[in-house]
């Protein structure tokens, strides 16, 4: 997935803003269901939340670049999961995550649907 | 009510990003609100939507800057109402609109609650 | 150009929050340059700085929808310029403002490049 | 330093978008610098940069909440430090975070002055 950085992404500083980096994985996640016309929760309502980032900022990107953000399964569980997320820049990396992810169904762990695994990995 | 300038606020330019100015103004419509408990939408799920936004930029601010907004009701109607916002730094006027904000209950208009008025006026 | 919607482009109302539609025409006006590996100011720090806008708010967009910008050229001088941008979802337009746009080197009225109206026309 | 939380802040899921806690933490940082009249950086431009985030999301936060963010130095090197960030709401933790920031000046590590140092612990 490609991303264009605009000025709302950036800071006085001249670059990308750091949040930006976790905001720009998260469009990729959710991309992988849209791009299905899908929604990443069920119809019941059961869905995703955010429970651990580990981050490590690598690099920068500024105004006008065009950066790609893979992603890729790493660990799964039947409630949880954990996907390493990384954002290249002219093919060096800038940015990667671990981040873990609960499935919940009004605030319990539920079972991740298989259609759900199979498009995250 | 004061908003401070923080780096998420700025852009690569240096100075705070034009679209925030009117988040600030929505900030300080909602604080009207928050302020008293209350939010800015009935038990029922009635509440306001923005129809219309006439906004002049007339100075910057930037990072570290305390500005201040100001909301004055100019025009009221059932179902509608119009309010100017003003956004001052340092005494002096960087940002000026009018916004029209109709107030709807399942995606119709419908009457604005005496209290709302009363906390916009 | 098309833009998906996001979780970060929702708020708890379950739609897109107002100001975002204001922040997709900057990146639709930015996208005209970087398309061309061109930035929106000159060598020199020159660039467009936003003066006026007028606003309507037409119609809404939710998580994982796909919208189009369009940019048009209503008025031209030689130091400002307005553009009508236009939000369509499925057709159906969902927004439109008119944006008046100066352009200004060391903060004064500058002439604006031949080949900026050539990409804004 | 209290935040408050509004519609910007939340996302279609009806509560605070999961990256927004970050920013929160990076206001707090900044905050201890403007509430002194001073910028987070050295007038010949060194400055923090954010380098490693490992981040527990441990609850939520809904529009109107008011929430906390306590900041503490945990380890300290002459050009970076770790600082452990915590969010209340309501005296109950809702994220805790372990930031490391480097102090750089064009690019290379720098040492980190003292005043600075001062704010921090």
């Amino acid at each position: 997935m490609h991303i264009r950085i605009y000025y709302e992404d950036t800071d006085a500083g001249g670059i990308v803003y750091h949040t930006n980096f976790i905001k720009y994985c998260e469009r990729a996640r959710s991309e992988l269901f849209f791009a299905q016309d899908m929604l990443p929760m069920s119809q019941e309502g059961a869905g995703f939340v955010v429970r651990h980032i580990d981050a490590n900022f690598l690099g920068m990107a500024k105004l006008g670049d065009l950066i790609e953000v893979q992603t890729q399964l790493i660990t799964q569980k039947k409630a949880s999961l954990v996907l390493e997320q990384t954002i290249y820049k002219d093919a060096q990396k800038i940015f990667q995550m671990h981040i873990t992810l609960a499935y919940l169904s009004k605030g319990k762990p539920y079972r991740i649907p298989e259609t759900f695994l199979k498009l995250l990995s």
